[in-house]
């Protein structure tokens, strides 16, 4: 298939015969305590869209710019929609789903974007693939990497937790942890990168990071027996999450298989709110701080944060800040309501959902998809504070029974 | 639809009228050293399963003895099946899959007998839900019974490590530490249930733990275009899960669906090889202790062992048994080779299949089916212990390059 890029902020066009991260003429131009600019979209040619219309077995590959070979292998995504009976039945709201992205073969949301890059990587012969993550990006990249034989590099920086790098050292990935911030692991892989090859994958750097997160979107379409859903909520940090599940919807509305996009609200913590505030002040600020407990979504600097503003007003979605006390409730309602066990960026989705519920943003009857990004394994520290174990009673039914009924 | 018990061991034959468990004339009369009596096996009217032959859009849900309400509250199975391409290529094994049941709403398996369970307690009018585990039962138990709002008591013995009762806990299990071991856990939750009504879910004394786990043999039936592949590798512990997958297999045979049996090979740990070792002697004895770090099967007086022998000779499979050290070096190598991250109980499938391919039992181009049972989260020590992080890096290229390139 065809397809382009285009400047999400200064509109030029680049071809995609070779690999392009950002805009060349914006990168770097952005002032001190602003959000980078240059970012590129993907644009697949709109003929090809339309084509898509009349096709039979659709399938979220359908719309990626590059094959996925043996996705077998690496069995990205179709992920559960769930209808949680008793979560309805609590908020009255009959039409809530949560799409959980936690059952992707490294536990993230992330692996939809890795599979997209195996495919750019095989496209281009390329075998190595560098990037900076501390987090799911990288377990994410890891674990495509040994499905599909690819070497990564990841670079982290020298204080990023053991725990958080573990996953990606199990499946292989080469960890070069660097005496320095995340940026400087970020502006290393880069430099490695343009030095000895390969693709670099760090998230909104490679529009295929946006680009593979579409795929959501295509299976919710798909989920729903070929229309959308009217909301989607979904936790942001960098915004490239967010901007993938518009972006898809955008794909599926220039294909003409749906008629308008769904409202899409971008969910962020109050103490990590760099594109929220960008949204409702319209200056693309970056802010002083990330201190949200919600690791995954703590973000001072959003990497695509211009095009995730853009995409907000695109969609007439808006954007809602939750507490972090409101964040670690939602995950705790989450598993004992729903049974569903999700780390704390994902359940920032669920608190914002709530909240805007409360406040009547949204309609209790409003048909709602909340997009559960990540496995409760992958960050267990907030959660594990707040478990008391109980005392130990004698192997003895009256001491059963005490305990129990005291 | 119609069913009925039938004892493994003396023949008897129950309605399921009541709920029932063990077999009253066999329970507890195994001597000493040998394995327990009594266990259940769930005969399906023969007449009904002939129907299913017939039956278009067959499902799991068709062989189950019970309805399961509203199965997008909790949705069980439908896990991935993956052609591991690196693997298959290293080995010569083009025929190879992983069965990933990691993908399960707590992470393991063991997800499919709590469904059934839960379909049992709900025909029963029962809210309650008791058992004794440490492990991935009680999580999984308590995963479903927040799905459905049940209320689940799980008895565990006060040595139980705190990371393993930490999920249950998450999802509002009950959580009695009782001073004392697994067998008293055992034995006060059966107590419990006696005097306080509900269902007892312990493994094994509950037929439907066996029942529930079938399901993943239709899944995979289904999976192989309504065929079975022709061998499973199964890891075992108390012998469970292994009657489950036979008993699916059976029961498609009986509906006619399947001209003959799969050969399902019992897999287990050198250090806990209960099963294994009656398999091979004839003589259903325990063992005195089971002492592997693959924590899920390590059982030294198999709650089903009986059964499970029984089944292998039924099925024409056997028993192999492997090293820890092989059970380590097969879940690093599954994380490494296909991005499967899977917990060492699990991994032990994948060390059997290995094994027997290196000793000539099966062949390479046999078509091989490894069940993995449960996600690596679920049990970190013993690969923890392998991971030795590298030393930093200064924040520069040819730091880097000295580092990766030495
Ligand atoms: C689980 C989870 N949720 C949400 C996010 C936020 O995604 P983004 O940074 O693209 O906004 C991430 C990103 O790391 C994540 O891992
Ligand atoms: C992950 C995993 N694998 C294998 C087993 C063994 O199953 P069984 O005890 O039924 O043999 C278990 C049981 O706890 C398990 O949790």
């Amino acid at each position: 298939m065809e397809f382009h890029y285009i400047c999400n902020d200064c509109g030029a066009e680049y071809d995609s015969k070779h690999i392009i991260y950002r805009c060349p003429a914006c990168s770097g131009k952005a002032a001190e305590g602003e959000m980078q600019r240059g970012n590129l979209r993907t644009i697949i040619d709109p003929a090809y869209l339309k084509s898509l219309a009349d096709k039979k077995n659709l399938s979220p590959f359908d719309f990626f710019p590059y094959e996925i070979p043996t996705p077998q292998a690496y069995p990205v995504g179709n992920t559960p929609l769930l209808g949680p009976e008793r979560l309805r039945k609590r908020y009255k709201v009959p039409r809530l789903f949560l799409k959980n992205d936690g059952m992707n073969p490294s536990g993230s949301f992330k692996d939809r974007a890795s599979q997209l890059v195996v495919g750019q990587a095989l496209h281009f012969g390329e075998q190595k693939v560098a990037l900076a993550s501390t987090g799911n990006a990288g377990s994410a990249m890891a674990c495509a990497g040994a499905a599909y034989g690819l070497e990564i590099i990841l670079f982290v920086p020298e204080t990023a937790p053991r725990n958080k790098l573990m996953q990606s050292v199990l499946y292989g990935a080469t960890v070069v942890p660097v005496k320095g911030t995340y940026d400087d692991a970020f502006g290393l892989s880069i430099e490695f990168t343009e030095k000895h090859g390969g693709i670099n994958r760090n998230t909104a750097y490679n529009p295929m990071t946006v680009e593979g997160k579409k795929s959501v979107a295509i299976e919710l379409f798909l989920q729903f027996a070929r229309r959308a859903p009217e909301y989607v909520y979904v936790p942001v940090g960098d915004g490239v999450i967010y901007s993938g599940v518009v972006k898809g919807f955008k794909d599926l509305l220039d294909a003409g298989l749906i008629e308008r996009l769904p409202k899409v609200i971008c969910v962020q913590s109050t103490k990590s709110n760099a594109i929220a505030q960008a949204w409702e002040s319209g200056e693309a600020k970056t802010i002083p701080a990330a201190t949200t407990k919600a690791d995954s979504i703590s973000v001072a600097s959003p990497a695509n944060g211009r095009m995730a503003v853009d995409f907000i007003n695109e969609c007439k979605g808006w954007a809602s800040q939750v507490s972090d006390e409101a964040i670690i409730e939602a995950e705790l309602e989450l598993c004992k309501e729903a049974g569903l066990f999700a780390e704390p960026a994902a359940s920032a989705a669920w608190a914002g959902y709530k909240q805007d519920l409360a406040s009547g943003k949204i309609t209790p009857e409003a048909e709602a998809v909340v997009l559960l990004t990540g496995i409760g394994f992958k960050d267990m520290k907030a959660v594990e504070d707040t478990i008391k174990m109980p005392n130990s009673v004698e192997p003895k039914l009256d001491a059963v029974e005490a305990f129990l009924f005291k």
